[in-house]
């Protein structure tokens, strides 16, 4: 039995998954079993790096989608349109889909997934988040029978690079990211990257999995790496801490089913699990009850390593239909499926130790009036340590113990209008892990 | 449809096994078509930890293996016999296996594979290596499109254990091993574990299922922690490793289709990500084409995460079931088959580098006598410490550049026999990743 597979684009992965597919020499003999039938691109004149038959290359991408010899999408366009609406109808057309898209994914999953489950289809995507780390699919499966309580992840490789460069060489974010422009691990407009908005649209992904509810994504407090200074890592350093993005998703524990969900730079103490994670890999670590924590780690993106997870999905597809038949059920473990909207948390509420810096002026009491700034909110401080002077100013860097970040900001609030003194300034605010 | 499992023991793991399936509130929904039919053990008269109906207890472990009732049976009783048995009576009898069982597997693998395979039943296995980890079904699944290369694995966490603690405190063996039975990290015989049996026994398992072959458990070498000493830990400390009980299965790359399986403690570079695995975890990383360097990290035993491995498994049986009914095809990504024996590479051929330590009685001449045996049969070094002085002998340590361990051997013979001359000892040798 041959399953064909249609592929929505010819760039990176899509390049790297025909890789795979026409190398008929691997350990998996359910590889034989699947051709390209069709691939969609939007120019049929560009170089390609692998040699494909013309007569499969087509800028008719809705011809693809329903065409009846086609038994698997596979969407490697990547944006919201035409992907979301090129995905449907796959799924009307019957269409079993296998997507990298988690632009698409944490905004329409909802919609996907129950077209998806009316229709009687897969819409699988291991490779929307962590590349080439299995994470949904042991997520789903491996870990069904758990209660996940948080899922921690560096999911963002471009950021982590950056952060990593920055550690290395005390080297500050324009400089490395120029560089990391250059080497082609940023994007020309870095923005999705380092405002952090991919790794909120994974950590999107990630919690309504872990969670079985819908996920809005535009609850999700994002805030990303350009304001982390070569000054902030080194500080942390030598506290003990490394400055990571941190995508975080978990049960708030006072309040039933709500959840936070955040994307933000962390200091992580060096002894966890993520700290070590550097460059452009990707890691996430996940809690639950009774399993305790597991980390999945392994390269976050790239032409192979993305491939091989889509493959894993298309293999996943054929896996079932080869042996179940056309006319089954679909299996609960590898649908996905959503209840109603996970209340999410806002930030406000979020309980969290944060690390701030500040340049005080050389007069008697200024740490005394921080510390009743943070008295008064019920911030209470872990450290308080006075690192250097900067322009004959005092850098002053306090570590707090947990607080409610609304406390905490109402403790800045009051910092802030001290400093109209001129006194104190605040030149940097960061959480603690 | 309710789907009935039979529990052949009910110790660590079938309790917490039954704890996981006897909670419905849980996120699954599959769960809640999951019921515990039978449960077989030794003693009826035992205390147990989860109050059963008493009718469900037997000791009759035959008569679940064949109940008609029975859909899944779970084999919880660890060693070779009964096991291999009753797993053999419960696939004649049609019924689909879940195993926690390393040994059983290491040793009859391919005879319970080939067996299912002919009754059209699944034998799975996720908690038989790494606990909790989802190891098992993502390198079948997850990464079945990639060439696997090399799979290297911390897999045993009581050596794990006992060797962070002697990192950590600067402890001997037999202090920290007495501590760690003290707290039930090891069992009151310990050598399955510190002579790197279970660890052999797991690395098979992954190798077999990694490379498509079987692995003769007896040809795997494996050599134990014994006779690791608190001073190669603070030396290896001091050349930036960390020294780790290693299973490493690898494909030999001048000689086609060759295995290398192994265990040994090892000096990591600290850098490795498997150095930083500490305490009781365990981690593996595998390596592949495309996939690169990925790692899954986590509790490698204990009640709830290994009992979250099996119902894992239960769960995958219970999807198949329910969506595709009971009378498909196999799915070759879930099912286990095995070709031909994997030729084993004999360890001589193994090229590796070395860390010994010598004790050098103070003549001249002596490091260039080292130096001589080891060019003989072109050892080259990379590096040559003195150390310090223990009982005015010189402590020389050496690192080895790749080297034959056939060679290596042959060199340390050298020394040997110019020891005779009693003075050089060589008081320790270990293996560098
Ligand atoms: N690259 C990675 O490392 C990575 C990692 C994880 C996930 N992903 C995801 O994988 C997806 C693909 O990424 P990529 O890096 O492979 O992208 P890419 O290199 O930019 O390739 C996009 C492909 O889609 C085609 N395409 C785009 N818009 C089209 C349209 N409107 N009509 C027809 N064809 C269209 C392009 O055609 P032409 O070739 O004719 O221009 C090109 O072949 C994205 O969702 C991305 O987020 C990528
Ligand atoms: N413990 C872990 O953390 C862990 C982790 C990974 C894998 N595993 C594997 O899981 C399996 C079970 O381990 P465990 O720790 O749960 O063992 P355990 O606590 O010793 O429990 C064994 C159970 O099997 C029963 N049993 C043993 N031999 C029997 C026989 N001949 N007839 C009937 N019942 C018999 C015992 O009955 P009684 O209760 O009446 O004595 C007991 O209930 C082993 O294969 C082990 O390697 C364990």
């Amino acid at each position: 039995m041959a399953f064909k597979v249609g592929l929505l684009g010819f760039g990176t992965v899509g390049t790297g998954t025909a890789a795979i597919l026409r190398d008929r020499d691997r350990r998996n003999p359910l590889l034989q079993d699947i051709e390209i039938g069709r691939v969609g691109v939007k120019s049929l004149d560009k170089p390609r790096a692998i040699a494909l038959d013309p007569d499969l290359l087509t800028t008719d991408l809705e011809s693809i989608v329903t065409d009846p010899d086609i038994d698997i999408v596979v969407e490697l366009i990547g944006g919201l349109e035409p992907a979301r609406s090129l995905i449907l109808k796959a799924i009307a057309a019957g269409k079993h889909v296998v997507t990298a898209n988690k632009a698409v994914i944490a905004r329409y999953g909802d919609e996907l997934y129950a077209a998806a489950n009316k229709a009687g289809v897969y819409i699988l995507l291991e490779a929307s988040v962590g590349g080439g780390i299995p994470i949904i699919k042991p997520l789903k499966e491996s870990l069904g029978a758990n209660r996940i309580s948080q899922i921690t992840g560096i999911v963002n490789g471009t950021t982590n690079y950056i952060l990593t460069q920055m550690t290395e060489e005390g080297a500050d974010f324009d400089a490395v990211l120029t560089e990391a422009q250059q080497l082609g691990y940023a994007e020309a407009d870095p923005t999705a990257d380092v405002d952090g908005l991919d790794a909120a649209d994974k950590i999107a992904i990630l919690a309504s999995l872990a969670f079985g509810g819908r996920i809005d994504r535009e609850a999700i407090y994002c805030e990303g790496i350009r304001q982390v200074s070569a000054e902030d890592i080194s500080y942390a350093e030598k506290l003990g801490f490394t400055i990571k993005l941190l995508a975080i998703a978990q049960k708030t524990e006072n309040r039933d089913n709500t959840l936070q969900v955040r994307v933000h730079p962390t200091l992580l103490p060096n002894a966890h699990p993520l700290a070590s994670i550097n460059g452009v890999y990707n890691a996430v670590l996940v809690e639950g009850e009774p399993i305790g924590q597991v980390m999945f780690f392994g390269p976050g993106a790239g032409e192979g390593p993305t491939a091989s997870a889509v493959v894993s999905d298309i293999l996943a597809i054929a896996g079932i239909l080869k042996s179940a038949g056309k006319n089954t059920a679909l299996n609960p473990l590898l649908s996905c499926s959503h209840q109603d909207y996970s209340a999410i948390a806002p930030m406000e509420e979020v309980v969290t130790r944060f690390y701030a810096r500040f340049l005080c002026g050389d007069r008697p009491g200024v740490i005394g009036h921080l510390g009743t700034c943070f008295g008064k909110h019920e911030v209470s401080l872990e450290s308080v340590v006075q690192i250097g002077f900067q322009d004959k100013l005092a850098e002053i860097v306090v570590v707090t113990h947990d607080v409610q970040e609304k406390n905490f900001r109402q403790a800045l609030e009051e910092v802030r209008s001290f400093s109209a003194l001129d006194s104190i300034s605040i030149a940097s605010v960061l959480r603690v892990f």
